[in-house]
C-alpha cells in the first residue's frame, strides 16, 4: 500500500473482535453464530483470542453485527468487543476480498434486541474530529438511542440494530476525512444488569 | 485540566474494561474477583457494560491484572478486554485518587497461568512511535513471551503476569513521549483453543 493512502469506501477496512457468551455452552453459541452468518464477502480468520474480518466497510459491519445478533438471540448474556480499523500505515494489501459489491448478505435478525454499547472513535493524526463525532452522536439520538458521555467512551443504549447503524455511520463518516481511523466497541446483550439499569432510569 | 498536559507518571490514567467468564456462574466469578482485589487506590465504577478504574498508572495496572487473575484462577475460560487511556484532551480532573503512593496493593497470584493477549498501542497525535513499540516488543521477547504480529494488533502468549508487565511497560514508556495514549488489550485464559494452539506449534 502506498503512503499516499486514499480515503473513501473503496479502502480495506477490518475488525478484530471477540464474542463472549457467558454460559457453559459458549463453544456451541460461538460456532452456531459463525455457521449461520454469510461471511463470503470478507476474509476471516479466528485464533485463540479473537476473530479478524477484512473487506469493504459495509461487509465488515454486516458480518460483525450478524455474528453478535445470532449469539444474542440465544438469550444468553453475550458480550462483543471489537476494534474496527482502516488506513493503518502498517497495513498490507493482502487477506481481503475487495472486488465484492456493497450489497450486504445478512438480514438484520435482532428485532427487539435491547443492547448497550460503549464506543470510542480515534481518528489518528487529526486534532479536529470532535465535530464529526458530535454529528454522529446527534444522529444516534434521532434514531431513538440513549446517549451518555462516560470516561473514555460514549455509551449507547437501545436496539442492537440501531447501535450497529450508528457505529457504521460514525466510522464511515470519520474515515472520509482521516486516513487512519480506529473505533472500539463493547456491546452487551441480555445482561442481568440491563433490567435493573432500565428500572433505575 | 489545562491544554498544556504534562507527561509522566503523575498524570491520571484509566482503564475501561470488562471481564467475561464463559460460564453459567459468570455473576459469581465477577463479583468474587472484584471482592478479592484491593481497589482502594483507584476510583472505580461498574455499569451494565464495563468497569472504569482511574488513578496512577501503577494502580490501574495492578487492579486490572488482579481482577483478571482472580477470575482466571477459577479455571473457567475468562476473557478480559480493556482500553487503557491517559491524557485524553476531553478528560476531567475528577473521579480519581492521585494522592496515593506507587506501592501496589495486590500481589500477583496468577502463577503458572498461561494466557494469550492481543494488544494495540495508539499514541494519538504522533507519527514517530514505532521505535518505542518495537523496544517494548523486544523486551517482551526477553521476558520469554511469544510475540507475533497480526492484523491490527500484536499477539503475546505466555505467563499472564509477564503479559501485564509488558502492557504496563509499553503504556508507561509511550506516554512519556506522547500526551494522549490509548492501548487496547484482549486477554484470554483457560481457552479450550489454547491447548490445541500449543500442540500445533
Amino acid at each position: 500500500m502506498s503512503n499516499n493512502v486514499c480515503k473513501g469506501t473503496s479502502r480495506i477496512a477490518g475488525c478484530r473482535f471477540s464474542v463472549h457468551p457467558m454460559t457453559d455452552d459458549f463453544v456451541n453459541v460461538i460456532l452456531s453464530a459463525l455457521k449461520e452468518v454469510d461471511t463470503s464477502k470478507v476474509w476471516l480468520e479466528t485464533d485463540d483470542v479473537s476473530t479478524c474480518v477484512r473487506g469493504k466497510i459495509a461487509h465488515v459491519f454486516d458480518v460483525t453485527e450478524a455474528i453478535f445478533s445470532h449469539a444474542a438471540k440465544t438469550g444468553h448474556h453475550v458480550a462483543f468487543s471489537g476494534t474496527y480499523s482502516i488506513g493503518c500505515p502498517g497495513d498490507t494489501d493482502g487477506d481481503v476480498y475487495m472486488a465484492e459489491n456493497n450489497r450486504k448478505l445478512n438480514t438484520p435478525i435482532a428485532i427487539n434486541q435491547y443492547a448497550a454499547c460503549d464506543f470510542a472513535l480515534y481518528p489518528l493524526g487529526s486534532d479536529s474530529y470532535m465535530d464529526k463525532i458530535m454529528e454522529q452522536i446527534e444522529a444516534a439520538k434521532q434514531r431513538g438511542l440513549t446517549v451518555e458521555g462516560i470516561h473514555y467512551a460514549t455509551k449507547l443504549k437501545g436496539e442492537a440494530d440501531d447501535i450497529f447503524t450508528t457505529l457504521e455511520n460514525a466510522f464511515t463518516a470519520t474515515q472520509e476525512h482521516n486516513d487512519h481511523v480506529v473505533m472500539t466497541a463493547s456491546i452487551s446483550a441480555n445482561s442481568p444488569s440491563h433490567q435493573k439499569g432500565e428500572d433505575d432510569e
